[in-house]
């Protein structure tokens, strides 16, 4: 079953000329568009854009099955040590389809090991874990494509001690790598002492790894049909395979998405999740979108400052929240409303109450009617403010729609980098902050950095309180 | 020991024209700054706005404690369920004061009832609430100002059944209602059935309730200290009782957002919290600030449309998912860095690899150390490339800290809101949407509202996939 992509409240027949888009906008850049798919199309037959093979890869799968099914029979904590693309994949698939009180169910309802994931260095949060995990009786997945990390490293660090008092030579059984197939700490440290490792594949970067053992390792361990996951995934690369824009999904909502940004001033992309599931799918969708596109360089090296600020919302809860700003504040905004035509459960809401009209008109529905109601009331009113929006909507929440939502955005994410004339695989503008740090720790070679901070810490520092 | 507040990385100074604020721009504004505290305060005396008066509430807080204490001893669960302000503050004292782990920790270790903020409607997830709890030893609390929340009154009516069904006649020793004193569904349940309830003020929206027994009464229950959430509330109550914007923090603060969006393109509010504790915050101001100040007619009923798009981030992780784009993207955000000098733990990082330099530079230091060397390096990093930021930072995060920002962002957002001359406690543009999902759960009254979608679906609807 395929997902479902409208954008028919992006267009200006139904919100206007000053927000919306025209037909004749969208053709204007096929030209372009035909030119960006040429490149892409033979980039990736000259193995330069990995993500498009992730879908095919059998061997990696058998391995991944067959390790994650020791994992779920030795141990009963999975704990997930990484941070940004290393872990937002995984929290993704995790949270869309397991229970949404996964770890505090009881062991009987579960059957899978339960997972935590430690994508932040919150000195708190590390201490707290010890007090719910029993070491004995966990296993540690390390993720770093580069092994250098600082991050993770640091995690590594705290992890190995912990491991090395309770544990000692045994450690070995309790830890995997997720790292590059040759080079960094991460990979060294796995062969020399023969700890089990998964390889990222070369060219692959932390954003676009969901679909490599950074996001399938862990899913597997949970239970999670990876398979049909990366079939999805095929699935939506031969509906993309399409050259006219008219008929990619991923084509058009690049497009439709840099007209607005670049024509009419929206300079937002709001991902509005209309399922508590499907909320993981907006923050990895965010680190996708900001990292891959918000670039001061174009390819020809000329200064631009491009890139859409991504907002993760959830429907309904921000409705009493961020639509009264999405109604009425600036039209800066596209909202993407992205929900589910089918929930595992169907709930009634009870008769109680008749005698009061202000919750009678309640009774003999379900929350699931109120639901799409207010979804569909949401996106009435948005277009009626001529604010615009378009949806996707899963069939439901399997792993066939994950796997075709993930490669959607991917492929969505690629082709817009083109159309912005910047590289989406890079991300120089993280590097200046990494070398500050790196000098307040007094890290080698990088003493400079620390004297410029403390330069700038000499000038008068505006305080109230 | 009170909350900090640095803006000198505002400040043209430090960033340049383009993009920062300079003395004279802050200074210009102060014959309206003078005129907006005149009347804010006069407004106060009249009793017109009554979130000032919250932090000072000594009869509600014993009421509040005696009620929290029978909670606590009777109940092994307390689930909320409210939605928007009904939740967030809740939340956030919750995230900020308790263990990152709460819901998880084994009785012993916890003290206290679990508790579950149910703020949304999703059918999987309130299917899922009864896998984990137990009806007979849990209570819910029902918020809603009105009364007449339809989210709210929804799960009222499927928690009526699963009650009635497994308690009978003790239900009403399980639910408490907090509402308006006088009107709606939920008084009028809770007076005529005997059931016991708590009151929101006159005049306190939901965004301005975490004071009210809204925040207070599930935070007594998990063993917050409310009364020292207060008096950090009066500590910055007077604090900002100053009417020269250069000693007033909230008003200083407000001015600058205020100008670096109207006059130097900022549409975008972020706040970036460096803690997984504070997080919460950052989730509350988000509804505080957008519904507050995202507006379409001046108080004049000029069209206007003005108000930030705030935007919620996690340091460090979003380094790996955000910070590129803030770093390189287009200038058009301020950056809130919000912190802490001190956490609960201190964790080292042991000694291992030393051969590994890429590892070996992080023994020796905490994760406190590199926590706070990363937030100085993004500090100087977006500074560097002159993006505007500032920060908050807590001495520590206990409840005296918490009532301090809360209520400084609180003035803060009133004070914007005259300066944008709009009205910061209404919300007018989400009547639209509950008006049209009436109609599709055919509610007396709203058929046309039924018809008008009907008509608009049949459009021709613009579909790929």
């Amino acid at each position: 079953m395929k997902i479902k992509y409208n954008f028919n409240n992006l267009m200006s027949d139904n919100i206007g000329e000053g927000s919306g888009v025209s037909e004749e906008e969208i053709d204007s850049l096929s030209g372009r568009c035909k030119e960006i798919d040429s490149n892409l199309k033979k980039m990736r037959k000259e193995g330069k854009i990995h993500f498009f093979d992730l879908p095919y890869q059998e061997n990696v799968v058998k391995d991944i099955k067959d390790y994650a099914g020791t994992v779920a029979d030795k141990f009963e904590n999975l704990v997930i040590l990484g941070i940004g693309g290393s872990a937002l994949g995984g929290i993704a698939l995790h949270k869309a389809l397991n229970h949404p009180y996964y770890n505090i169910l009881s062991k009987d309802k579960r059957k899978t090991p339960r997972i935590f994931f430690l994508d932040n260095i919150d000195p708190d949060t590390h201490s707290a874990i010890f007090d719910i995990i029993d070491v004995r009786t966990s296993c540690f997945t390390f993720i770093s494509k580069s092994g250098s990390t600082a991050e993770t490293n640091a995690q590594f660090l705290i992890f190995m001690g912990k491991l090395k008092e309770i544990l000692g030579n045994e450690l070995k059984d309790h830890i995997v790598f997720i790292t590059d197939k040759e080079k960094g700490n991460f990979r060294k440290i796995a062969d020399d002492e023969g700890i089990k490792s998964f390889i990222i594949p070369d060219g692959v970067g932390g954003r676009f790894s969901v679909l490599t053992p950074v996001g399938l390792l862990p899913a597997a361990v949970v239970g999670i049909d990876i398979e049909k996951l990366l079939e999805g995934a095929a699935l939506m690369d031969k509906i993309c395979e399409k050259q006219n824009i008219w008929e990619n999904p991923a084509y058009m909502n690049a497009v439709l998405h840099y007209i607005l940004d670049t024509k009419k001033g929206k300079n937002i992309s709001v991902m509005m999740s209309y399922s508590d599931a499907l909320f993981g799918i907006a923050d990895w969708y965010r680190q996708l979108w900001a990292e891959s596109l918000g670039k001061k360089y174009s390819t020809d090296g000329e200064i631009v400052h491009v890139g859409q600020t991504p907002v993760k919302a959830l429907g309904v809860t921000d409705q009493h929240s961020q639509l009264q700003l999405y109604n009425e504040g600036p039209n800066d905004k596209i909202i993407t409303l992205l929900g589910t035509e089918k929930f595992n459960s169907e709930i009634m809401l009870g008769s109680f109450y008749q005698n009061i009209e202000g919750i009678s008109y309640l009774s003999g529905h379900s929350l699931n009617e109120l639901l799409f109601a207010e979804l569909t009331a949401t996106e009435t009113a948005l277009t009626k403010n001529n604010r615009p929006n378009c949806s996707i909507i899963l069939p439901e929440i399997n792993e066939l729609a994950l796997g075709q939502i993930f490669f959607m955005l991917e492929v969505q994410t690629a082709f817009s980098g083109c159309l912005y004339n910047i590289n989406p695989f890079d991300q120089p503008g993280v590097e200046m902050g990494k070398q500050f740090a790196y000098g307040l720790l007094g890290r080698k070679g990088f003493g400079d950095k620390k004297a410029e901070i403390e330069n700038r810490k000499k000038k008068n520092e505006k305080y109230i309180i």
